[in-house]
This record gives structure tokens, C-alpha cells and sequence, in this order.
């Protein structure tokens, strides 16, 4: 049977997120949009955005995002996973580069992933502008 | 049984996010960490504030906070809630007003719960200001 033209199925929370962070540096809207659970309740927030709230509101938030002419590239760092058997959580530090003019930010993504029949998809995509990269302490390491 | 000292057990994940608004807004710091999972792996993003990770990290965070004047109250509004067997999310619009001052301002959290031996318990908080509260599309209603 060939796959061609089916919507990938992502088998662990970590396959849906690589796969999430490279249609969003690659701008293929219909990658993208097969790494979301179709659901009226999934969530995404863009840094400094409004919430949206369902799959057409995610959809046309990316479409505006990719008609951008800025590519943006991706390093997460400091990952965090919780995972049971139908929910996970990834939480990460983005650094963020804009190819064009090389600008560069930090942001805090939460990303939340649900096992569907259909594989591991997003259902939430928090990412906020961070002040800072690390987590130190400012009284030193604890015991 | 005296169930006095203990902490409690949050049955659903509605309890857990209600008792954490709770010892938010009372500045209850015993209360406030008895929601959280004692876990390396928890998450805490005030809106604009660097990412806090591990039990500590969380408990230091909220005892500077409450060592604040500022008593802080919340209405969440436009709640979406994903629930699996072990983990569950919770999205909300937060409309928070500084007592003292009366000054308000508006904020979107990522709740993310799990479920404990000790029931209930949030794993991640990550707020950050919006821009606005609501989510129209911009060009109506969609069929």
C-alpha cells in the first residue's frame, strides 16, 4: 500500500515535534497542519500574540506567519518531557533566528502532544519572549 | 482518620487548578506548592520572567512573589480543557487585578496536570501577557 498523500502518523510525542519545528522552518502549511490534532480545542500562541483556539484559528495564524518573507530557524534547548500513555508535555527554550536579517530571539515554548488514532499531534503550542536563556539561581547551585 | 497536616489529594484536574488559583490569590505558599507534583521536571513561567524548573526553582519563585504587596486576584475566562487518564491541560484567558492598585492587565496560561499517587497535581504554569482578549476572526464568523 503506498502512503503517498496521507497525512504522516507520528509515533511518539518526540516524532511530532521535530516534525513541528521543521514544517515551521521549512513553511509547508500542510506539514504543519498535519502535526495539529484536527479539534476544535487545540491551542496556539504565538510570542506577544492572541490565543487561538481550534484548527481553522491555527491554520490561518500559520498562513499569515508563512507569508512572511522571514525564514526562521529553530534550536531548542533545555528540554523538559513529561510523557504518559495518551498526553505529553515538551517544554523548551527556542532560540529563534530570522534568516533574512539574521536577527535573533529567545523564546519558552510549552508544547503539549496527544496520542489521536492517528498518531502523536500538537495540541497546544505556547511559546512567549523570554528574558533569558538559563535557570541559574542567583545564590549559586543548591545543595 | 485525621486527614489534618496532610496534604490534600485533588481528584480531578479542575480541583488542582482551582486550589492553585486559590493559594495564588490568598499568597498561601504551603497551599500553593501542595498543588504542585515534587518532581525535577515541573515548569513555572510567570508572564516575562525566565523559566523555573524543578520543585525548588518553583518554590522560590512564588515566595518572592508572595513576599510582594500586591495581592493579586483572577478570573479565567474562555477555559478549554484536554483531559487524558494521566495528564490533562488546561488553557485560559487570566484577567488579573493588582488589589492595591487596581491596576489590571490580561494574561494566557498553559496549565498542565498530572495524575500523582497522591492525585492530582500541576506540572507546568506557563503565562504570558496578551494582547487581547478575545478571539474573533478578523473577518467574521467562518461557515
Amino acid at each position: 500500500m503506498s502512503t503517498a498523500r496521507t497525512p504522516p502518523i507520528y509515533t511518539s510525542p518526540q516524532d511530532v515535534t521535530q516534525a513541528f519545528y521543521q514544517a515551521f522552518e521549512t513553511r509547508d502549511i500542510d506539514a504543519m497542519m498535519a502535526t495539529w490534532a484536527e479539534d476544535e480545542d487545540i491551542v496556539c500562541i504565538h510570542p506577544g500574540g492572541i490565543r487561538h483556539v481550534g484548527y481553522e484559528s491555527v491554520r490561518q495564524t500559520f498562513d499569515l506567519l508563512f507569508a512572511g518573507t522571514a525564514k526562521l530557524t529553530f534550536r531548542l534547548d533545555q528540554v523538559v518531557l513529561l510523557e504518559t500513555v495518551g498526553l505529553a508535555m515538551q517544554s523548551a527554550i527556542e532560540h529563534v533566528e530570522a534568516g533574512n536579517e539574521g536577527a535573533r530571539g529567545t523564546a519558552v515554548a510549552t508544547n503539549v502532544l496527544m496520542r489521536t488514532p492517528s498518531g502523536w499531534r500538537v495540541v497546544c503550542h505556547h511559546a512567549s519572549s523570554a528574558p533569558a536563556v538559563t535557570d541559574v539561581p542567583a545564590a549559586g547551585p543548591l545543595h
